[in-house]
């Protein structure tokens, strides 16, 4: 966010005057600061813009992605009756693809570059307009299933060094046609990111001989104020250092270092945890814009990472970053987190509360 | 960018298929890569979306600071009749105040939290709608003065560690008032990201013994596929590695780590090249949403910083960071830096050449 320091529509804090200073909150992982700039008059409704689909007048090239010119599926789950459920294609605009080396750098200069050699895959759910926020328990486990399988397909390669799985909700969060669908993209380097988060809680683990992730989560269900949902494999947060408002993760209860661990057992416990977030977020904000990414230990590497713990991270578009935050990485938010979960926990989904948070 | 692979405006690459593979190139300063993702079809016009401006419908409050409730300006800078053209006021919904402690870091659990101390000023010039790209030469020059001017009166603050200039231009980009203004907010930390770049410098330098920005700079002239603009002082460049398409910087052709460091005398050739390059901006894609920012070294600290060049970052909303992006830091660009810089070239301003590019 930050224009002329307003939410994104436009209304501004009351007074002028801020009753207590902000406060820089800093990331024990990365490293970054976030402000987090309070004031007393936000509510919910002013950070709430419904996401803008793709035009849905024209041809839904996913209604039946192979006669719309693209290639056969590379996973492909189908109901009793044969009819599909859920595909995994080959993405026709591949950002990374199996063409060039595998991780030969040429010098340009003061600079080296590698081939984008790797994966780009589309997960498609059959249902034009439905989403994890609407679907049913069985629908979202499937959803996690792929997820897995193609995981686990896709480090077979040994040029693959990460996996980013991800998805974009909304026009404005880059999602450029309205049918839901996630992306997988496999690529031979491991992000600078990634790289720094595992820096910061190999460090962490070195000085407390514990795991970060499961250091922080135990301080968050002992203080509860930013808690908003919690099965017997995961857990649901707001984080204490935010980037955007309503920003939410989700971490599994036990030692868990790479997305490839997870028993296809969990499919449907985290698919229900992200069911429960995402309808969190659509009901609290009106159907946002938003972007979801799994963060995981790079794959075929030799580290045993003991010190990490994947996670999903929901990041809404509440806020625009404008050059404060791209010039210092510093993020501002005017509503703390810890309201954030507040206003959230009021939109739990009633099969959460009825089954008792699907203990 | 990156829903499905697609320019801003919804056009897709032709032929689906790349004939080449796409490229990873990493940057040498902070280690970050980006993706080119190449496509033959791409012309300027796919990246093209005129900026939105905040409704000018309303009443202008800036047209009159202080008879909008602004405070009194803490810098003014007035033409000889007495009137003002250019005003620093402090702005109205602070991110960072006089309020709180100077960095006395208190525990939240694992985490740390410092008041948000600091300064946040806002940087006016009188006309409505008139902004860098046009510019007189002494217009520009006179704000140049004002940030530089505000720069060094803000490091006298001991509490302060790291100024950050920048502007936004468009809704997009984060402006919620259309009246042209700049930002400076003064912080007592150094962001994470700067903290990142200096060390990748200064292991540069261990390395090679020599200022990597000046490397890079001798390497792009050298090239000069990718220059842009040059007068005696300063250079425009389109960076090797371009976070989005159409990125340009300006860097100082003398050394000079921190952006107190610029003489008077390099107002008016360092406001010249940011009228060039916003000039041919705003022609090539039909006057985008953009943020720029200046990237300087700390303030009040020990090092002498002789591996560090201070430069300005120009980002036009040529793209939406999607789930990859945000999941991994790695920007997907679908135009190189180098067809990019030839389209922007094409729209050098007639002044710039007409005076010999200002030399």
């Amino acid at each position: 966010m930050f224009g002329f320091f307003r939410s994104k529509n436009g209304t501004s804090p009351t007074g002028g005057v801020h009753a207590i200073p902000s406060e820089l909150r800093q990331d024990v992982v990365t490293g970054d600061w976030i402000v987090i700039a309070r004031s007393r008059s936000k509510r919910p409704s002013d950070f709430s813009v419904p996401a803008t689909q793709a035009a849905r007048g024209g041809k839904d090239p996913f209604a039946d992605p192979k006669a719309s010119g693209n290639a056969d599926p590379v996973a492909r789950y189908d109901d009793e009756k044969g009819d599909w459920l859920l595909q995994v294609i080959p993405n026709k605009f591949p950002a990374f693809t199996q063409r060039g080396e595998c991780m030969v750098p040429r010098a340009e200069g003061p600079f080296e570059v590698v081939d984008g050699r790797g994966y780009h895959e589309v997960v498609i759910t059959k249902d034009p307009v439905r989403d994890f926020a609407q679907f049913s328990s069985t629908e979202a486990a499937l959803v996690i299933r792929a997820f897995h399988e193609r995981f686990l397909a896709l480090r077979q390669d040994a040029c693959v060094r990460y996996i980013s799985i991800f998805q974009n909700h909304g026009v404005e969060a880059g999602a450029s046609l309205s049918h839901p669908h996630s992306q997988i993209i496999a690529i031979p380097v491991v992000p600078a990111d990634v790289r720094r988060s595992l820096g910061g809680a190999k460090r962490w683990h070195k000085k407390n001989g514990t795991n970060v992730h499961e250091e922080v989560l135990a301080w968050e269900r002992q203080r509860g104020e930013r808690m908003l949902f919690e099965n017997k494999d995961f857990v649901v947060v707001c984080p204490f250092v935010s980037r955007v408002a309503f920003e939410m993760r989700i971490f599994p209860k036990t030692h868990q270092s790479s997305f490839g661990d997870i028993a296809p057992s969990e499919y449907e416990t985290l698919g229900n945890a992200l069911r429960a977030a995402l309808a969190m977020l659509r009901d609290t904000l009106n159907d946002p814009p938003y972007n979801f990414f799994i963060h995981t230990t790079p794959v075929n590497g030799k580290d045993s990472y003991e010190y990490y713990q994947w996670h999903i991270e929901i990041l809404p578009k509440t806020a625009t970053w404008a050059g404060f935050e791209l010039g210092t990485g510093i993020e501002i938010s005017t509503l703390e987190p810890e309201r954030a979960a507040a206003f959230l926990r009021e939109h739990l989904p009633s099969w959460a509360r009825l089954v008792g948070a699907e203990k």
